[in-house]
């Protein structure tokens, strides 16, 4: 069997398997946005690692190389939000091929830095290399967090409402436009912030903190999958279901025009990915608090459903009350 | 100007100068073997990143993919070595293409996973990701250090000592043993111990620890760009010179065979790299103590130069006291 056949999610679950990933000072390995280790009584330490890889992920057709440089940044400090931490330590592998023009290069980093800079994140270590088939990208990222505000995957419960951040399904709907239009689509034309939403996703840093901090979400994951494919992962590692209604989804400007154009890509709502906004469940005693918060942030935090019994498994319902169907939705690798 | 004009270690300097690469936990970030950041009072936290490239790092037709997934774990671990820490986690970026089998796939785990048993390392986070370039290994290890043993590459003084551990120049052979007569080489015919060196280098943790809890080693670096690079960085940031004798450098059996038959190869030694050695200084009067720990490990430690100041340059310096050349001596990407 070729991996092709065999998936990722496959993979990684036999990744998990083949490792025990335990020690004295290890309260999660696998299975979450980061790692969790404990630093002392009080610290834990969170380590992630992404890799963004040429024509898998970014194609150079359509990606600025400064917008790259600060994605592959963007998307690790994502996942230190979607835990509440707070991010510290950059390191990064940097594979070119040898025709890469000093240009490019140079964008890439001012790309890096900004971005480092942006989010108080300093770059402590890496390594360049020669890249036969095309650009490769590793990001790992170490932050940190009070071990008793972690917040896991693993905490909803039945009755939690279910939130997410910011606008979804803008950078499936920024990808479809410059897979159309190419790199011009960066600056000219419609859908101009879906394409900038792909291109240089915000971390939810402020926000992972604040929620973690005042013990607001019971669990938190960021959306890179796909909203469903996500909702997924956050349901089975806490062992419930949950319900969804497509119309509380919180859409921006530009994706309302195009599913008026376009009503059958809901898909790209769904199961579009790489939003990199944070979907966290909280108790419903916490609607107040979180309502103070999203005002504070001035970023959008919607209720979008409610977690439900493991029976229920995930139900995403129409207007009308009749359930939208799930087939294919979600981004997995080698198929 | 294109990278393959610029080269590598260009590259790395253009890299650093772009980052401020400062925090207040900061002790030291690039320009290392790893960088060093402030856990608390006592404790230092280490982090490198390594990666492994198809047709730049090690091609398919000579690898197996066991000894590829214990590769990439060792060649970190021997960065933690290098700064004298405890090798503690691992994160893997792992891109293969579709067309992968899943042997190689379990055959690469498990090298992976045997590899980190042995030293103690837990696996705690990853990906996997589709690569239509060939295989992609990353691996970032992360480990601890009492914040007063860490041992830098900048502490080297005039007068002191160079050491190295083990015995140098047999991964650069092996590879030349692998390149001419391919995977076979690996279980058939001559040289099987130094295309085992290259192929499965040994990280020297418990040596480096040792040096460094005992406080015996000024500077020190590992071996992979090659002898004279790897000392040309230790000297440059230490601002010494250094002179080493060619006869005093610890060769393996198969490499003094190699060398009687071609006497004009000594650049393997010199230049090979990948050994993943330790190189490391020492005041005169830690020789006894030196002594004692090369019989404890069962290890050898040889004594093969002097640091210079920094007027002296390297040399190189032959049986008859004439200066060996150091033109293109280690191994740089991009060229």
């Amino acid at each position: 069997m070729r991996l092709k056949e065999l998936g990722e999610l496959s993979l990684i679950k036999r990744l998990g398997e083949r490792f025990t990933a335990r020690g004295p000072r290890v309260v999660k390995a696998l299975g979450d946005d980061t790692a969790v280790t404990i630093v002392d009584d009080s610290r834990g330490l969170l380590s992630t690692t992404d890799t963004l890889i040429e024509e898998v992920h970014f194609r150079t057709s359509y990606t600025p190389p400064y917008l790259l440089g600060r994605k592959v940044v963007s998307i690790s400090l994502s996942d230190v939000a979607a835990m509440g931490g707070v991010p510290l330590y950059l390191l990064l592998s940097v594979a070119v091929t040898p025709e890469t023009t000093e240009d490019f290069f140079d964008e890439l980093y001012n790309g890096i830095a900004d971005c480092a800079k942006e989010f108080d994140v300093i770059l402590i270590g890496g390594n360049t290399s020669a890249s036969p088939g095309g650009t490769v990208l590793t990001s790992t990222v170490l932050g940190e967090v009070p071990i008793d505000e972690v917040v896991y995957r693993d905490g909803a419960r039945c009755g939690d409402r279910i939130y997410v951040t910011g606008t979804i399904g803008d950078s499936a709907l920024g990808l479809s436009v410059l897979m159309e239009r190419g790199i011009e689509a960066v600056s000219k034309g419609p859908f101009k912030r879906a394409v900038h939403r792909h291109l240089d996703p915000t971390p939810r840093i402020r926000a992972g903190r604040a929620l973690a901090e005042r013990g607001l979400a019971t669990a938190m994951i960021d959306i890179s999958d796909g909203l469903v494919q996500d909702l997924r992962h956050l349901t089975e590692e806490s062992n419930t279901g949950a319900a969804v209604e497509f119309k509380a989804l919180p859409l921006s400007e530009e994706m309302k025009d195009h599913l008026r154009e376009n009503p059958s890509n809901r898909r790209l709502v769904l199961a579009g990915g790489e939003d990199y906004e944070l979907l966290f469940t909280a108790r419903p005693e916490s609607t107040g608090a979180i309502e103070r918060l999203k005002k504070e942030l001035g970023l959008p935090i919607t209720p979008i459903g409610e977690v439900l019994g493991p029976e229920e498994g995930i139900r995403i319902v129409d207007g009308d009350g009749s359930p939208i169907r799930l087939a294919e939705e979600g981004f997995e690798h080698f198929r």
